[in-house]
């Protein structure tokens, strides 16, 4: 039996890998674009069926006509800071299209969410304690959705993520600055760098997100859950010298040519093992994914 | 030396009265309203200075002109039950005004902050369990003001509220149903009446804004903090005896007439000493109050 999800945020680096897995796998995949949205990079995977919605629309009618039996909402609005005039637009997509999606989910009588946080609304701590305006808009929309589950009999897993990495991302991350670095020999300023970073390979993620589902089908709804997928570690340092080693290039840092970020998060939360998703287990390695760029 | 009090909800029922007991005391106040506000009942308040903000507006200019002591955040939408298409004005009013509110404040070194919650964000429980999408809102404005508190140096109190009355309550709560029901002889029809209804008089809850919001003058910031005002706690059914007692009247109710509403709360959940706020006791009656309906 064909199992049916329908992915929010698919045009992002990991709502596009976990797409490509689950119709790799064998589910039928749905996507939720925006009118604006680049849909470029999805053009050519075959299967995906993707749906325009504007903002603030109601989602009754999708959910009702794709009847997922898993919903993965990978859709947000990332902001390390945010300027004043940018709060709508976050309260806009984190908030209100979180309350919609659930909303419709409720209304459809369609159960299974997997919902995404982020490791940054644990600053230095195990309880709230949100980074950023972003990672407090995640926390914001737990509470949302936790009413869904206890009212509206949802079932909801959020997985809380820390950083992650994978040769199809498309942001400028710390991890290809540093190999672009090592490759071509530009040096670069960076903070003191004994900051502490948590990555996991997308690959991982996404198998998580996969694992995550198969629990909600598996089972008869229960409280609302929240597990992290906590990754590598290393210092920024450290993280440096890998690259370096790996590729075998020195590379031209100067550390402490820049300040810290406000509020930079040294060392982030270690996940209790029952705060970590039961079952699932990282597989891929930082030293065998730079690897490949020797090659 | 005069204090300045900018008051959010000010056309509601506990924002109007709390700006006359402050204006009686001698602070100077602001009122925030909305192009479409009633302020009809605003019109004879000497003193009172209001501000029509249309919805999203930045509030820095405000905040920077009027340079409150204290913000009183009592604005809100308030729905029992929601419909689906009520969730962007849930969202808009209870969580994107609070965040720009927020933000204008620190923008402008706007400290201090009352924040308005409910008790039904603990349905049955002492932790987080709302018993509606309101409340869920109302837990997640708090989730947004921590990050404000915490990087942004707002000293914040949340007043979680149970029922209020008062002779101003526009609302046609259950006591003025019972009070009109006395007086005119009119036969009502009600759920089994066995819940508990927990009661404060407007006065009770205008004098807890006002000392929270010494308390938030007279100390350095700190952690944010909520706490319940809790009143006088009765059965419906009893409560109805003793409406019909004091106005010395029989009132015909056929109870279980009507069902329980969809997550009624039975029993409100009792707060510890250490979430009632420090200092204030209820001074008010439900007897006395009654007993000036009999003159």
């Amino acid at each position: 039996m064909t199992r049916r999800a329908l992915v929010t945020g698919v045009t992002g680096f990991i709502g596009g890998e976990l797409a490509k897995r689950l119709l790799a796998d064998g589910w039928h995949v749905d996507g939720i674009v925006r009118p604006q949205s680049d849909t470029q990079d999805l053009a050519n995977v075959a299967g995906l069926t993707l749906h325009v919605i504007q903002d603030s629309q109601d989602l009754t009618p999708l959910l009702a006509a794709t009847s997922p039996d898993v919903v993965f909402h990978l859709a947000s609005l990332y902001l390390a800071e945010h300027r004043p005039d940018q709060i709508g637009m976050l309260v806009q997509s984190n908030l209100l299209f979180t309350a919609l999606l659930a909303e419709a989910m409720a209304a459809t009588g369609t159960r299974n969410l997997i919902n995404t946080g982020t490791a940054w609304q644990n600053f230095e701590t195990n309880n709230y304690r949100p980074v950023n305006l972003y990672a407090a808009t995640k926390q914001a929309a737990e509470d949302l959705l936790l009413y869904y589950a206890d009212a509206r009999n949802l079932s909801v897993i959020t997985l809380r993520l820390f950083d992650t990495y994978g040769h199809t991302d498309k942001r400028r991350k710390l991890i290809q600055i540093l190999i672009d670095a090592a490759r071509n020999g530009e040096s670069l300023d960076m903070s003191p760098g004994d900051q502490i970073v948590d990555m996991t390979h997308v690959d991982d993620v996404v198998a998580g997100f996969i694992l995550a589902a198969q629990q909600l089908l598996g089972t008869r709804f229960g409280k609302p859950k929240a597990y992290y997928l906590s990754g590598e570690r290393h210092s920024v340092k450290a993280l440096a010298r890998l690259v370096s080693d790996v590729l075998n290039h020195p590379i031209e840092i100067r550390f402490g040519g820049r300040a810290y970020r406000a509020r930079e998060v040294m060392g982030p939360i270690v996940p209790s093992s029952d705060a970590t998703l039961p079952g699932w287990t990282r597989k891929q390695s930082l030293q065998s994914y730079l690897a490949a760029f020797v090659a």
